[in-house]
């Protein structure tokens, strides 16, 4: 049974174009430091991820219940930002459950994300009925998603 | 304190091109099976998405570790497929933690999975080091890295 050998996810990786500009975005809108942050270009990092010799800029932010945020910015002159449009096949999408919904919501706004949606709006159908979410983006146009679950919160 | 406001990451959601495609892809891989699918329409969706009338095709996924895996098709017209490559500032990828690194590499290989590294590579520097990691990419082009601890597996 193939899911035995499996634990959880361990981290969603976002490549940046400004690491720093994204600590900051990251820490004033959850309130989380950076655990760690350098410069990596060890051979294994070509390896892994298809750009021989590449050095990439990271830092890591340990997200709420156990999963990590790898923060990336490739030392590479060939990159073009994706259209941050959710429709477009290829896009991922990052849901944070949490109890304040409102209050994320405006430090998200306060922190500099782009909203999507008008604000929290209830959910009316599907098997999340009753909760509320919304969209917003992050400062390279990652689509973050709050989610406040049934009875939480306010 | 901000932090007590934060949960955990909900969901991480795909913009794919085929949800029953994507489906078979990701059973074949985790030998996870769909927990619902439905094409969701009501007006909250466009809300939040900022797609007034928007119409998805959502498939839902339990990943280990209590993270949803949403699968979503807009039934839009206007969209274009992200390039794959994670250099691209707003690239996000997706981090499985496993035990046997060799057997979901080999299992991702055979469910259609493109290979980007040369097979499980040893990290060798950073906070990571003395794990195995590896990227592969789903059939969209979106970018899964598999994640073996020290010490765990073979």
């Amino acid at each position: 049974m193939v899911i035995e050998n499996l634990r959880r996810i361990h981290h969603i990786g976002i490549t940046v174009r400004d690491v720093g500009r994204s600590v900051e975005f990251w820490r004033s809108f959850l309130g989380i430091e950076e655990r760690w942050r350098q410069v990596l270009g060890a051979p294994y990092l070509g390896r892994v991820t298809g750009y021989p010799g590449v050095s990439i800029d990271v830092a890591i932010i340990d997200l709420p219940g156990g999963a990590v945020l790898e923060i990336l910015d490739y030392q590479v002159d060939d990159k073009n930002p994706n259209p941050p449009e959710t429709a477009n096949p290829g896009n991922v999408h990052i849901c944070i459950e949490v109890d304040d919904i409102e209050e994320m919501w405006d430090r998200a706004i306060r922190s500099g994300a782009t909203p999507i949606s008008p604000g929290p709006v209830e959910v009316t159908a599907g098997p999340n009925t009753g909760v509320k979410a919304c969209y917003l983006r992050d400062p390279d146009g990652i689509t973050l998603e709050l989610f406040k679950p049934v009875g939480a919160g306010r």
